[in-house]
């Protein structure tokens, strides 16, 4: 079995090659082929040495191979992940800073800064789809790159390969809830429903046992759950109304004014956006994984975030190797699982995964306080997905109106321009 | 045939009169019942007796019953129609105001301050309901009051009395679009679907032919329905990226921190809000009316806004009185109507009348450029009908977080408390 | 304003022409083209000499052309109006006598019979859609020709122009209904429900008021409906548990047995098939038809069948050259009116149709005693149209085994083989 | 863990006492509680004393209470399963024997006999529901009980108890598939919808890959398929057509006549009823089980029909008592998982169960070629339970009518009449 990773310069990798010698005994991994391009040489050098000296000291009988041939690495490949950032960090900061600027969230998955990541992203994806429908036509594409859901439904729309979006998201929600709950990982299962950043717990089993009206009887498990969205105290009130526990994500959509004055703080205050925080952390990790002595995961890629993200994607490789299978939380095609959203769009949902496919559980139709919420993001995806296969200014301009994030049409018009103009070299379609 | 007005000392009832007198021959009503509460007494009074003067104008045998006394103007009637406002206009000028100082859109339909009409105005329409059930059962309830959608859906979730909300919009745009077209009203038809005061012509047919892609190829055409929205260059994008023609509302959705900064300009420099305005040319209107001599409409009540008004509710009533019917757009039960909408939720869309009742023409799914946006609106107009009716706080800021023109919490919960308690006397429920 | 009739050389046309005069003040028309086919020419002739005597009598300037050139006929068209019985009654003979042989119902619409009458009509009336996309593509194709649901779908599937399914059963069951409550035609209005021949009404309004209710708690309203399916008394339990109006052609669902026992008894006792006598009629009528002295429509047509005809293919081309338009129950597009069948399908309920076109309104689910039987003739179409363009006998298959009429596949497939091979002369596409 | 078997006086019962002892270390059982009625002590004292008998074999420490004290046995209980017969095999020949003399399929479990069967059994089940509401409201109800499915939805509308229909015809099918395709059970895995008995493969994976499209390219393997249907070759069409493996039970479905003429052949030369055949064997299999030598499931068990009948309960209750959970075939609410059947009836399909529960996989919308044919069954399944519920006649006729197997009036109100009265033992509510 060959894994393929491409951006595997990227920090996270030596996490992804500790799980694949943890799960040696059930994932018989011949080789991993590690991909980036020629600006992240130097960072994939770094890594492809150190992840050498893991499997070194595993003793196992895997081959790194590493290069910028992206078709020699997906030839034969059984799995493909994505976790690639068009265009760096250095894009990312404009992400963040342009819609600051114009007074709306800049953020790398949500909002206008989301909206321009995926515009540069998705004509990457496709090319990497549609080499792989002639290299390797039955391989898996577990796409790890932000906004997931939208980058997902994007590959299902345009190509025929087997794919998935994953996130770290609900393995964290998960986990941060069997951890308030003072109980272990295997003592909670939820039922997880949305859009990937933009997603619920809709009930929750403690055991086996349903205590979703239970939990949310008691006010320590409102305030536990208010806290994801911030300390306001109206937190309070929207979770015992909902009855549901948001994803982190959510808070932008609650607190938004609050969140870009922060922003607008960092920016004027000299502290910069998360960018260039990010910046800091990998360069220390960088440092660390450069070090000869250095043969496991250091503790400072815990500072990064990402917490489950190789747990997430190797489980999931487990399933999709096994007969038995088992549950995980990915981004799917719907297929009626929720049913009030379209048949073919793409969904963060409960799936049942072994070697013949993924397919979602039947959810129903979403709860009333959510639905008109998710419809209209999923709206807002549809129209990003539509105007970066075609370079369309008006499908880009409809859907920053029809985020609530933007919705303003004397700042979307400008502010789209802006943020095209900036990108211009990763938006060829669109010049 | 017993027609009741309920707050009739509007201003717009001597347009009703005169339309009731013009369809003497179809529609033969023997009374008309004016009704008003007590701080109204002086306005219903002027009302009751220009209307005498109308009627004896026209020679009919027409009798005018006139007094506070509501249960009494219900028994018998076959029509009663609502056109009241809940705390009249000093409440308007608090709905508009406050929420312009938090920064959010002031508006008496739409926005925070169609929401605190909603909540003072649903007690009220589903005691009157309550009481036709006992008093007149068989009889129709056509509610104008606003936000008639709301309102109306609050009634059939409520009661089992007849009902249709009316709006004058829908004809309005009908009209307007065929004048542009240089056309008679009477050339042109359309495929009107949404939600009131949130609403799109989807097709147009001119004398039988659907010209509607034809007509949206012209640049000029898109011209026309662009300036619904504003001079705003963007709306042309919006337009041409729609291919639908917007209602005049809908450019609080599109452009609502400009409309805020001009709301914030008014207060500021002195001009008021709306409500003063409207209160000033109601004053006018009054003292026209009290004229001995003025027996007809005065031409000063077309500046009142409420355009088509008469006609909308008259050419309802005569389809309602007629075997062989006619097709007009009302807000009704969705009954799959709308096919992506509840089943039992209320919608703007054309409707076959006749004596049989009214029967919502299949319109399918909704666009995907629409589809999020009406299912947020209606997702946030149902948790208002629940605020309305049990007072809930909790549904009340649920409501203000869905809605786009709020949706940040941090300006929700205080603003909810502002509201509330300025219409204190209003909201019973709540307190 | 030209209408065309195909198949003019039936004995329904006088009706049609009857209809044209009468209604000479709303509908202008300035030429009936009748067209034939060579087989045919005798009946024409007699038709066109009895037109052009019918049209002096009324002094009208209306042009009588007729022919065997359809194209010509065809060129210029507003209406075209298809009664044509492909292999005439001779097939229809077949169509009723093979599958009593087999021990199954032969009857002309539904069942063996029905399917292959379409078999034989669907590619005769799709090259009659193709060349109207050519010669007359705004024009309206109203078809007559049975199974009509069946054929208007197949046009709807494979061709754009504009369709409509008529049969005068609607009209039937609303009048006959009216007359059993004593009441006249305007009194009673109907909702109308499901496929041409598999339909039921489902809500009676007598004078605006919805009486379903009360009158299914009559007994002696129970028994007259039950009437319609026969004197068995079980219809009564049927009726009572149902709470519709079936239509007459149900009573071959529900006594399926006893049919085929009497049609056998027919075959056997020399009595004939229905088509045989319909020849009888036929033959009767054209000789009153064909007298110089014939200037009106003879009283003996109404033995023929088809009561309301004229009527409801005339009221509704009115409605279609109206601005204020009716409403009609017509086989159209479903668009979502029956909300659990297919929205491209074609289904008979009520539509409000103007000179904009057919909308039908929407009706909801359908009833849960029913939903099942429809949706299973509804696929047991959808198969027919598919074996009828493609020739496929696999389709043809499915479709017999779906038909509860049929539904053995012992007797399926030898009874499909005999029937192809009766009609091989009109069935190219499967040889 | 206590486990209460209902009707445990059944042949049945030893084999899951095998299958209990076999994963002993899985399922950690404390007590099985055997429970029978009066008429069956004979029966039920042959198998606990042969239970314990394997159980001391086995050396575990299981105990084996029995009884006819049911709720006694149901206090405590973690799953209670259900294998009982109402009026036992004797009324098994009444359902058999009656239908056929009326010249419609008899059979246990479809047509007329089926509804008998429901009709008799689901007070019984509604009763035991109602007692685990009180002594174990958190226990599993898992149905074995035919009709499976609509005994199951009774309870699901009737009831809050968590419970499932189980039936091994799922089991069945994979397994014999897996066979005919020469591989393991586990190499094969497949999607499975439809109703109880009424239920197709619609997709087949083989080793992780999708090869419906390639396997039913082959003719050998349309065949093998056929085969399931009878030896006719029109099921070679059907399947080939259908591109479905179809259960064996849908051959009464395609071949009623044939089906009916056998069984009265049986009946005529004195072979008897299936009810007759199953009685031999049941006495030979007592002998044997009342044996003291007997301490293992003997050979001739296998003769009674109901392979994988243990394996499909326990591999169940296995997943029931994990949290890694497995995918089964199991009658469950639909909510949504066929997207074209109503969310609240029970449909047989793949399902996710761990100790959370059971929740449907998505399925998408039926296959045209048999979604009328299950919304049918599905109609008459939902009028069954209301016929059993309420004793009422009018829906029994109703249910038949719908049924495609009786469908004839004129037989179904005599048949009706004629089961109803030689059940009346058993059908207090319709006497």
């Amino acid at each position: 079995m060959k894994i393929t990773i491409i951006g595997a310069g990227s920090s996270y990798t030596p996490e992804l090659i500790e799980g694949l010698i943890a799960r040696c005994d059930s994932l018989r991994v011949d080789e991993i082929a590690l991909v980036d391009i020629e600006s992240g040489r130097y960072k994939l050098e770094i890594i492809e040495a150190f992840s050498k000296r893991m499997i070194t000291r595993s003793g196992l009988e895997i081959r790194i191979s590493s290069g910028m041939d992206r078709k020699a690495a997906l030839t034969g490949s059984s799995y493909v992940i994505t976790q690639i950032r068009v265009g760096g960090l250095a894009a990312r900061e404009i992400d963040e800073k342009i819609p600051t600027e114009y007074g709306v969230l800049g953020q790398e998955t949500t909002g206008a800064g989301g909206m321009a990541k995926a515009l540069r992203t998705i004509p990457v994806i496709l090319d990497i789809a549609h080499e792989m429908e002639a290299l390797c036509p039955q391989a898996w594409l577990i796409n790890f790159t932000n906004p997931s859901g939208i980058v997902t439904e994007a590959v299902h729309k345009y190509s025929d390969i087997h794919c998935l979006g994953l996130c770290n998201a609900p393995m964290n929600m998960q986990r941060t809830l069997a951890a308030n709950l003072k109980l272990g990982p295997e003592d909670v299962a939820v039922k997880y429903i949305g859009l990937n950043h933009l997603s619920w717990i809709s009930r929750i089993w403690v055991r086996g046992q349903d205590l979703t009206d239970e939990l949310f009887a008691q006010q320590n498990f409102i305030d536990q759950v208010a806290s994801i969205l911030g300390d306001e105290p109206v937190n309070k009130k929207i979770v015992s109304g909902n009855k549901l526990i948001p994803s982190y994500y959510l808070k932008y959509f609650y607190h938004p004014a609050r969140q870009i004055r922060d922003d607008k703080q960092a920016l004027a205050d000299g502290s910069g956006t998360r960018a260039v925080q990010v910046e800091h952390v990998e360069k220390e990790l960088f440092e660390l994984y450069a070090l000869e002595t250095t043969d496991t995961k250091p503790e400072q890629l815990s500072k990064r975030g990402g917490a489950w993200y190789s747990e997430a994607a190797l489980s999931l490789i487990e399933s999709l190797e096994s007969t038995t299978g088992g549950m995980h939380i990915v981004n799917v095609l719907n297929q009626g699982a929720i049913s009030d959203l379209p048949t073919a769009c793409v969904v963060e949902t409960n799936c049942f995964v072994d070697r013949s496919g993924v397919r979602p559980l039947a959810a129903g139709a979403l709860p009333a306080e959510i639905s008109g919420f998710v419809h209209t993001i999923k709206g807002y995806e549809q129209l990003v997905i539509e105007a970066a296969v075609r370079g369309s200014r008006d499908h880009a301009l409809a859907a920053m109106l029809l985020n609530p994030l933007i919705a303003d049409a004397d700042i979307a018009q400008p502010l789209l321009d802006a943020l095209l103009e900036a990108h211009k070299l990763y938006l060829p379609a669109f010049f």
